[in-house]
């Protein structure tokens, strides 16, 4: 099914990419990377993004190749879904989807629902860039130094760097062929992972003050309300990563994270270290996420919203 | 010379092993990978340690190869320095090195004095474990899933999760290989990277409470006083890695933490992330390091070894 796709794209005059709503690393690295090849290739492509792409990725070679979709754009010959589960992740663009042609799918997630003509989903891959990086090969592009670095971003940040369980053997062995395409680790690395800003070290503390354990520290709860965000400067998706501090404790089993949103609702986001699912508390307030990483939004205060959760959380334990 | 160390393991009845002084991930990890292949050999083999294991390698396989080294112990046939730059990383156990018959030296480190008898020095190598990797091919010894577990948390670490600039193609080829034999990559990597204490997490609060930036953000400062590490309950070696909290900021050049110890001194962490030499600034105070990482101890209090290392600092950038 892959060489189908690489067909359609060989016979395309026009292509355009769509990556996942609130595009992450996989989604922007294997957009660009497939963009650079397919202009290498002498033909004209986009990568059309719902958002403005964060500041973390700003540096990403390709770029030029991209733009926010604006409703009304022109329609494509071929447009491809890059790491998207089904239709709704597209946002916006779904329209551009169902406006074309030829119409591409290509993805890693168990969920995906087929929803295009070409259906290329291979959930054993760690990353949709390992899936793109194979596609290259089909259609004869080299991977040199500018897509490399794409495909690098794609594969670290979809295994958080090499350590997450869906890494495998091809991962290294990927990583290991992109290093001698000349990306520069150490470099994207800090851009990518450690990068931060004083803002949100200022809300990682805030967030820490406000850090309990409960059940002889089976549980650990983080709960900042708008006021302490508001106080830290740091901006909404600044907020993403820092229930890994809560996560990481030893002995804890479940995490939580929960935070006034401007509107006065309580998001709550949830992590499990062993077998506890926290995908089965998030629907109980129609929640969704899997397993060991969910989430809600659920009215109240800040207080109530976590002595409900406790009691949901103990009530499992 | 690697086949020498390899000829001189094949002759010798009894060997030991020895990791430099607060052995790390590589240090531990290559020493255990080579102590559990001697074994296999049939052989007599300890991995002798300065001090007792940390807890975050706890969990190695080969652990029960180890122990702590007693002055007057037992004299070996051949003794192996694993990670060691000099004799003084080897700290008490210089004598039982001094008193073999056959001694070896196994390293990465460009400073390393060549001290022994047989010296495998490859400053390519990202960690002694790479090297350890070849040396098992010259023994014919399969890398089955136990040893490829030591030999994962190795390079792992001394990369820094192939973020580095020490990672190369070889080093993702070599992780691939211990991949294929079965190393289980989330658990040792929430164990290695990601497991810490409610008090270490407590204290990162209190160092970012105490965080300045200077110079419009080119320096951040934390200094903590031994009254709020107490309070946070973390252990001394606990405070290592803090200083990342400051030197990720994005637009920091120097970062630097202070803290002040049991007997009052003060000592001081610097890291760079661009061009300035940190190191120039220790050598003001007899301290050392390298670059882009060095540190000291200096006397006084708190305030005042601030004040004075900014001046230092805003001397040189």
């Amino acid at each position: 099914m892959l060489g189908k796709i690489a067909n359609a794209i060989s016979k395309s005059g026009d292509i355009a990419l769509l990556p996942h709503i609130a595009a992450d690393g996989d989604a922007l690295g294997s957009s660009f990377a497939l963009a650079l090849a397919i202009s290498r290739m002498g033909k004209k492509v986009k990568v059309l993004l719902e958002e403005d792409i964060p500041f973390t990725y700003g540096f990403l070679p390709g770029i030029e190749l991209s733009g926010v979709y604006q409703q009304g754009d022109k329609q494509y010959d071929t447009v491809i879904a890059v790491d998207c589960g089904d239709l709704g992740r597209l946002g916006n663009r779904a329209d551009i989807f169902e406006g074309a042609r030829i119409t591409a799918n290509i993805d890693h997630h168990p969920t995906n629902t087929g929803f295009a003509v070409h259906n290329f989903v291979d959930t054993g891959s760690a990353a949709a860039g390992e899936i793109i990086y194979k596609l290259l090969g089909l259609l004869k592009v080299k991977v040199e130094k500018d897509i490399a670095t794409c495909l690098y971003v794609a594969i670290a940040t979809d295994t958080g760097s090499f350590r997450y369980s869906n890494t495998t053997s091809f991962t290294h062995e990927l990583a290991a062929e992109l290093l001698k395409a000349g990306v520069d680790v150490a470099v994207i690395s800090q851009k990518v992972f450690d990068a931060t800003s004083f803002e949100k070290v200022k809300l990682i503390s805030e967030a820490i003050n406000t850090l309990e354990l409960f059940e002889n520290g089976r549980i650990a709860v983080m709960a900042i309300s708008n006021v302490l965000i508001k106080k830290s400067g740091a901006k909404e998706e600044e907020c993403d990563g820092i229930i890994n501090t809560a996560r990481n404790i030893r002995g804890v089993e479940v995490a939580a994270m929960l935070r006034q949103l401007d509107n006065g609702e309580i998001k709550v986001n949830l992590r499990s270290n062993l077998t506890f699912d926290v995908s089965a508390i998030a629907s109980l307030y129609k929640g969704g996420g899997h397993k060991k990483a969910a989430g809600y939004t659920t009215a109240g205060t800040l207080e109530n919203a976590k002595k409900r959760l406790l009691e949901d959380i103990r009530e499992v334990l």
